[in-house]
């Protein structure tokens, strides 16, 4: 078995550091049209199927390295800084670790999330993402994108897609060491794509994504298709991108995410992360489709729902939702 | 392929019609512990996997069958007469017209449902295997009851199992003429067990079962997975009988239903036929269950639920859930 450390080695180890006094770097969160579900590797992070996503324009995470001028390593969180024992300082700073070159000062990281609180977009993607590369800046190691990625990923699986902006695609990969599980950026820019954030609860979920998809892989007998489900689905995203055909991408992208959601359903014990004002969004989203408007949506591990759909119909879909806070994933790369 | 009337004939062929002058039978609703959820032939209402469930009590159907005092085939419904034209006369008049002998008089055919409308309990599976058994008893063709169960299954799928009382396995079978998909009865009683129905919603459901399982069938990825998990299921199912597990017995069934529930909800498109309120007793049933409770649910298609849990914990379990409507399975067979 590959570690973190021989992971973090295959990649940075020939290069050479020329360490900076500041680094400054901010990353996209991103949604998944194709979900992440199920670890191939679980201490490397590596995904048991591919995945794509849609980056989330200005929303994510700026993240700043300098040397700390205490003389300890310190992390800074939304402008507070975080105790050393604090779980979110711990995960910071043994990545930070694992990515310093013997002779680094001691750092300190400062990291600010521009994401709506309890919105259900997760930080960690574009938060593992932006630390990655304002550690590769100050550190001067000149990564390429691919190689970030492959980082990133060791974060958090997800924020391998968030290295990059537009949308992205992640390869499951073959290899134990995990070097072709790289995430690419797909060349389409969809400037009328819209993404409505419905907020229906802020409460932190009960059980995180990591037991999530190991509790879902080890007891969901139906988990035994999702990769077929993530390889069609994955083709059908790339003709939807290919052809800019709306219906077949919301249509694939809800589809997707409801069977990520029924593999959970079908663990032991189900692992169910709706509510019931949840299910009533679906239900909406359905009868507004029924009367023939172009409206998806998708969910990821917990109740909130992202609306998808096109510029064109923004004023019908805040009529109909006029809690949702709407994200236009090109606008920052315009 | 093999016709409705081949079918038929197959089973009825080789006997005499003794025709009486009347006949009652009853026969109970059913609730699947491990569920029916799509047919190898649609004509002849094959399933796809085994099943398993436990028969009502005293809830079901009876139905009597006598020569038609008005000369005409007559359908008479909870007292009412149906016109020839409604569709549940059709039905009905079809499905006996099958099992006339040629020199058959007019029938008058009257049944009565006990069962509490709107409680998600399908009525479909006592009726046909009522009407299955006084139109047996009526023409004195002394079938047996796996022959009753075979043509039960003919009418609905799930009429099959409801000719037994108790727990009853339907097979799957493998015969494209059907004949080895009967059902027969588990010789184990379970006094204790208590199903608590209930009422989230008495409207009519939009898909019906059939078109729902044929939509599952064709377009969900997951139901691939769907013959796997009924596999384990009634393994898992037969060893909580044999040992007189509860707790096995209640999660098996509420995993199998979820499960079933999963592959409809990633059909194409999604199959929903939980309410925002489905949602809220199955995460209060999680919540007793996570303090300590022995309480476990199944759903059928629809928004119903139905709560699993043993005689010991009534007192408990309706408390909690104080419109819940407690069946005794075994009571009427003591």
């Amino acid at each position: 078995m590959v570690t973190k450390q021989e992971f973090v080695q295959n990649i940075i180890g020939h290069r050479k550091a020329e360490i900076r006094n500041h680094a400054s770097e901010f990353a996209p969160a991103n949604i998944a049209l194709c979900k992440y579900w199920g670890k191939r590797d679980r201490e490397l992070n590596l995904p048991v199927t591919d995945s794509l996503s849609i980056s989330m324009g200005h929303l994510g995470t700026r993240t700043e390295v300098r040397i700390s001028p205490t003389g300890k390593d310190t992390v800074i969180f939304n402008g507070k800084v975080l105790s050393s024992d604090a779980e979110a300082a711990a995960k910071i700073l043994d990545f930070a670790g694992l990515m310093k070159p013997a002779d680094s000062p001691p750092l300190e990281i400062s990291t600010v999330n521009n994401i709506p609180t309890g919105a259900g977009v997760a930080s960690s993607a574009s938060g593992f993402a932006a630390l990655t590369q304002a550690l590769n800046s100050f550190f001067g190691y000149a990564l390429t994108g691919t190689e970030l990625s492959l980082l990133a990923g060791l974060g958090s699986g997800s924020a391998s897609r968030s290295v990059f902006t537009g949308f992205v695609h992640r390869h499951r990969g073959q290899r134990a060491d995990g070097m072709d599980s790289f995430s690419e950026p797909i060349p389409y820019r969809w400037p009328e794509l819209r993404i409505g954030l419905l907020t229906v609860s802020g409460k932190q979920k009960k059980v995180g994504s990591g037991a999530g998809m190991n509790r879902t892989a080890e007891t969901s007998v139906l988990f035994r298709s999702w990769s077929q489900q993530v390889q069609q689905d994955m083709e059908l995203l790339m003709q939807a991108l290919e052809q800019k055909d709306f219906p077949l991408l919301g249509a694939t992208a809800e589809n997707n995410a409801l069977a990520m959601h029924a593999c959970m359903l079908s663990a032991k014990p189900p692992l169910i992360y709706w509510m019931p004002e949840t299910l009533a969004v679906i239900q909406k989203v359905q009868e507004l489709r029924h009367d023939g408007l172009q409206l998806y949506l998708t969910i990821d591990a917990g109740p909130n729902v992202k609306l998808l759909y096109e510029a064109q119909d923004e004023e019908t879909v805040l009529e109909a939702f006029p809690d949702a806070e709407t994200v236009r994933p090109f606008t920052a790369l315009i």
